[in-house]
């Protein structure tokens, strides 16, 4: 299972905590993740990499009431349009598409990713695949708090709520 | 759309004869064929060819009533397992399998796949990629002659229906 816990920071201030910590800088990527409307706690995605040129088609299962765990499978796909054409003739109907910038760090099991998501802000995933949630999320705690970062800065809804949950959204631009 | 038409064939006498036309010999893939339930018309499968270690997932619409007529897109994927796995999470119920053994020869613009199908026997499915049906119809059936092949060595049926209409389908062996 994939444990993650997501807090809203400020990108610069925090990628410097990350690195003092220790963590090893694993590259980054350009992401636009087109989600498809499925019922609550599912979720469909056509992921666009664009600097590395690549696409993936991910599926989620929100395993948990806060979004903190998952279950996740994802397979690389040649073509993004030909993927979404195939959806859409599966019956699948486009709802959001997420734009955002990642920064990622590793450090032992932990895997920090750092995104710059276009309309929302700066967030840092921090992220355990294990299969014992509790000791995952202590670790992650113990690590968020060696980053300053606390309850207060924790961002329980997914991208997409956020998105559909701002003033302007649905208004063409 | 993609006109084809499939006719029962002995395979080795029909393979002289596509060669006798001056058809160019393109390759052969051992593909293994996981269909999925779909309404009627409508087909999803996952392709593995088993000797080019190669995964397509393809999704085609039947377009007319003899089952000649298709819309058809396909897309490479990273790993048949996991892309099945998707699938399933998503509500696909898998169907049946095809495997065969397949044969490709090109003249112009037509194709020629002669399919040794497990279970089912030998078949030619000769093939052109048009906007005209008719057209595409007319020099099927003018190369389909040249062969020696006539009506009633078509076979309009699916090979998934044709499976499911032996007398042992669905028994445990």
């Amino acid at each position: 299972m994939e444990i993650e816990i997501k807090f809203r920071v400020s990108l610069n201030e925090i990628r410097k905590r990350i690195e003092a910590l220790g963590a090893e800088f694993v590259g980054e990527e350009i992401q636009e993740d087109l989600y498809f409307a499925l019922p609550s706690k599912r979720l469909l995605r056509i992921r666009r990499i664009v600097n590395l040129n690549e696409v993936i088609l991910g599926y989620k299962e929100i395993k948990d009431e806060k979004n903190e765990e998952f279950d996740e499978i994802e397979v690389k796909v040649e073509d993004f349009e030909r993927m979404r054409t195939i959806l859409n003739h599966l019956g699948f109907k486009e709802d959001v598409w997420i734009k955002k910038h990642r920064y990622v760090y590793k450090l032992g099991d932990v895997t920090f990713e750092l995104n710059q998501v276009e309309k929302l802000g700066d967030f840092l995933d921090i992220e355990i695949i294990a299969d014992n949630v509790q000791e995952a999320k202590d670790k992650i705690w113990k690590i968020a708090e060696a980053l300053g970062l606390s309850k207060e800065d924790v961002e329980p809804r997914l991208y997409q709520e956020m998105l559909k949950e701002l003033p302007k959204y649905g208004q063409k631009e």
